[in-house]
């Protein structure tokens, strides 16, 4: 038996695009000899569909969809994730469904039964889970359909959840695993998957293929990497991370277990790659073709460049200087040597004229009340604005260069530099961004070297540093980390040798400045704890505050 | 048997005030004789305390707090609504919890069964539901204790839920149901919630005490009108609404039914108050006494200012008036004349010269492209920027002032006229903006009548009316309703008399304009489906749009 992993780029709600891209892989699986085609989770209508799953018109469209493949399914079997209704009127109106196709029948249906309703996910939000699990026969074979989750209670060692669907599924005998997920990324999640996957293989002694989705849905990132794995637990392929992949398997080989070929795991690559992919299907996927980034000198607008010059073609990033009276001649320096670096076109936009005429406007006020930092925020907001004007004036999308350190602190400024249509690193702290950008450069100087080594800097009044107003990035990231990933107790940040003032003065700062975060563009998920839709918090909270 | 209702606004994460201000009740409601003292759901830690539940030092706080409780439950037994945790580890960490404390004992925990996961509520993201139903004894009465939505599943119709708390306990005879709830406000909820509330003291002919949280967190608004039901179905008492109250009851007399109370519930007037609270608690529990709003001479910054005059007084809010060389001179003279009606202090600050100013810095990079949309926001943001200058110089919040129609169809500045700390209307369509507006009115003309009798217009280009762009507003709000709260589907909506082009258009732009939605401030809830938290939709989907 010959089995298709695919793994592709589906886009929330294109229906039409999805099915057409999916027809293809058929045709081209049959082409191949595929007895099987495996698509993944959720694949008719995208994942995470969210909120459109309660329209019926919505649900329509994808029942229309298994429809189309259904009526493909001919000569090969076709197994798709999608949303199915809920006959019975208790319970959640849908279930989270793989639909197995085969003959131009639907020959089975499996629904979901672990339902993550954490961090990013909602599934308990919308879907009922199933207490049923049968296995599929087709051509002489058991074939043991899980989805996502499903697969991440093994043995009933997940405290989440009550039922292992395998442990169930495998007293009827299946022959192999089929796993249809959408599993988002972040920089451990592949070893991570690797291990559960592995474990699930070493405890059933069948072969598994796990179909993971790949590709970027605003802020989620699917990193694809789907495995096969054989039935002695060696990874027979790991598919390539970040690249769609119709691949054909042979089930007696993987049987075999001759292989054992996992691709390796880099942390900054991984992130890299995913930042990459992140930008291209967010522009991709609303229909643009062209960013805008403000470019300071600093690292942070610099990686942001590199990344989307990666993205999106060094042609397609526009990068905008804006200097103030406040702006060392060496940032000017820096930005213009990246731009010229990657071939990126640049304009300098001082903005002293602007700044000058809200001061002039707002002076007489301000009642004579000292520069602060509302001064500042005017130039950050001024530049905002340029870069705004520029995007609605030639239809692109501006990058929002904030990094996740500020983010937590909130170390910026509202329609300032907290601008922008998607935040490409609001989830690497500081440090991060500093190793991702050594390893931009590992190659080549992409990134001036002294963008790299000089001490970071707002520079929104004279020779302002921002250690003047924040710890070491060293110390922050660390603290931040704890509180943020690790969710550890403040008491407990404290016995790990942080100094107790320190501690306290961010987490307070983490927690007062939820509201400039609720108005933050979506950030691009790399990590286990990322600000956004899988960390919500109330802004008028008064915890450690 | 005396029993208090304890209405009160509490704070998330506050656990010092939260504590204190039941203390206080406590001892209040013991002078009155009081045997028991009810609070609301999750009292301790504020309701809803989202991701702050998964740190355990928050955790330890609740527990601290209803510790406290519990030495003060000394001739007076205290029920109160904490998280706790869940002493196995299989299933979530917490339980919602209501805690009878009597004797300076715990007598029992009564979790909670029924856990919303809808709309704005993520209760299973945290909480294990329980399966045990136990009534308490005290003093020789047998009480239910619910928690919230533990009450609506009556008879087990509601098809989300397969166990009926109530039916469970009924079988062991209580005397009378407590239930502590937080039960957010919308135009419509009093009305159900009194139903849902007459419904199960029809079906179980005992006394019912449904005491419900008041005040505002954030977007949510919490109503109080906490219900005292009598056997026979009637209202013995609906207390007050956006009010806090202590009062004591006394079971015979409640039990006997002479009474039927309930108050009236206007549209509107519900909406204002709700609002005026609104405003009234994230100032108060951000630290804040004064806003800003920048007054345009048109209807939505009128009704903005004018419930934030209501809610933190007149003197406390600055109006700002940001002509431009489109704005007409009435729009100047409506605005001051507001101003004068309330005796908001205002300040006139032309936007011209700043205007003027970003244009000779971008022209020469617009390469000669017609006035567009471009300038039209340079105008909005400039205007968002003078407030948020203005806000930093004197530590006051901006108010958003959009509407639900332009929320909903993208006619909005994004970091323009979409700035600001909270949005008060935001989940008021505009047709229903005017129906606040002479609803304010009724007694006095507050709103210059000329503010609410002239087209709308955002006067960002010569002679504009937002009919240029959009269909009338009794048209498009209907539309707007059908597809946002009612989730009616495309097709449906049509066959409702709507032309096609019309429906297909606006449900492009609710579509495409998620990405706008996303950087929103928090929009204060008055409708059954807001935008916002109860709202999650995918940002690069591409489903009818």
């Amino acid at each position: 038996m010959k089995i298709a992993v695919a793994q592709l780029n589906f886009h929330i709600g294109n229906f039409e695009s999805n099915t057409e891209k999916m027809l293809k892989a058929v045709a081209k699986a049959k082409g191949q000899g595929a007895d099987i085609i495996c698509f993944s989770e959720l694949a008719t209508c995208g994942y995470p569909p969210r909120d459109f799953l309660e329209f019926d018109d919505f649900i329509g469209l994808a029942e229309n969809s298994v429809d189309q493949l259904r009526q493909a399914a001919d000569g090969i079997a076709i197994v798709v994730g999608s949303p199915s209704k809920n006959p019975v009127p208790e319970g959640k109106d849908l279930f989270n469904s793989a639909f197995f196709l085969a003959d131009k029948k639907i020959l089975a249906v499996q629904h979901k039964t672990l339902l993550p309703t954490y961090d990013v996910f909602d599934e308990y939000r919308y879907f009922e889970p199933t207490t049923t699990h049968e296995v599929v026969e087709f051509k002489g074979k058991k074939i043991a359909l899980t989805i996502c989750e499903d697969i991440w209670n093994i043995g009933n060692e997940n405290p989440l959840y009550k039922i292992c669907p395998l442990d169930e599924m495998v007293a009827q005998n299946p022959d192999f695993i089929l796993n249809l997920s959408a599993s988002p990324f972040n920089y451990k999640q592949a070893d991570t998957r690797a291990e559960i996957v592995g474990s699930n293989v070493s405890r059933y002694k069948i072969p598994m293929f796990y179909v993971n989705h790949v590709g970027a849905q605003t802020e989620l990132i699917f990193d694809g990497g789907s495995l096969v794995v054989s039935p002695n637990g060696k990874i027979y392929e790991e598919l390539p991370f970040f690249e769609e992949v119709v691949k054909v398997f042979d089930l007696n080989q993987v049987s075999e277990g001759t292989k054992n070929s996992p691709q390796p795991k880099h942390k900054y690559a991984m992130i890299q790659d995913a930042l990459v992919m992140g930008i291209k299907d967010y522009f991709g996927k609303l229909g643009f073709t062209k960013a805008l980034v403000g470019l300071s000198g600093g690292i942070d607008s610099a990686v942001t460049a590199a990344l989307a010059a990666q993205a999106l073609g060094a042609e397609n990033v526009r990068c905008i200087l804006m200097p103030s009276h406040f702006s060392s001649d060496h940032s000017i320096a820096d930005a213009v040597k990246l731009a010229e670096n990657y071939g990126m076109p640049y304009d300098i936009v001082p903005i002293k004229s602007v700044y000058d005429s809200y001061l002039e406007l707002l002076q007489p006020k301000f009642e004579d009340k000292p520069f602060n930092v509302t001064e500042e925020n005017l130039q950050a907001r001024i530049r905002g604005m340029i870069l705004m004007a520029m995007s609605n004036k030639f239809g692109n999308i501006v990058l929002n260069t904030s990094n996740k350190s500020e983010a937590a602190v909130g170390y910026g400024t509202l329609y300032g530099d907290m601008c922008g249509g998607l935040s490409v690193i609001g989830d690497v702290y500081k440090t991060e961004v500093f190793a991702l950008a050594k390893f931009i450069n590992e190659e080549k100087e992409w990134i001036p070297v002294n963008t790299i080594s000089k001490p970071p800097s707002a520079e929104l009044r004279p020779n302002q540093k921002d250690s003047d107003s924040l710890p070491d990035y060293d110390i922050l990231d660390e603290i931040l980390f704890q509180y943020i990933e690790k969710r550890t107790d403040p008491q407990d940040i404290i016995a790990q040798g942080f100094d107790e003032k320190i501690v306290k003065k961010t987490l307070r700062l983490v927690n007062i400045n939820e509201f400039k975060r609720y108005q933050t563009p979506p950030i691009l998920r790399v990590s286990p704890k990322a600000f956004g839709m899988g960390r919500r918090m109330p802004i008028v909270g008064k915890y450690l505050s």
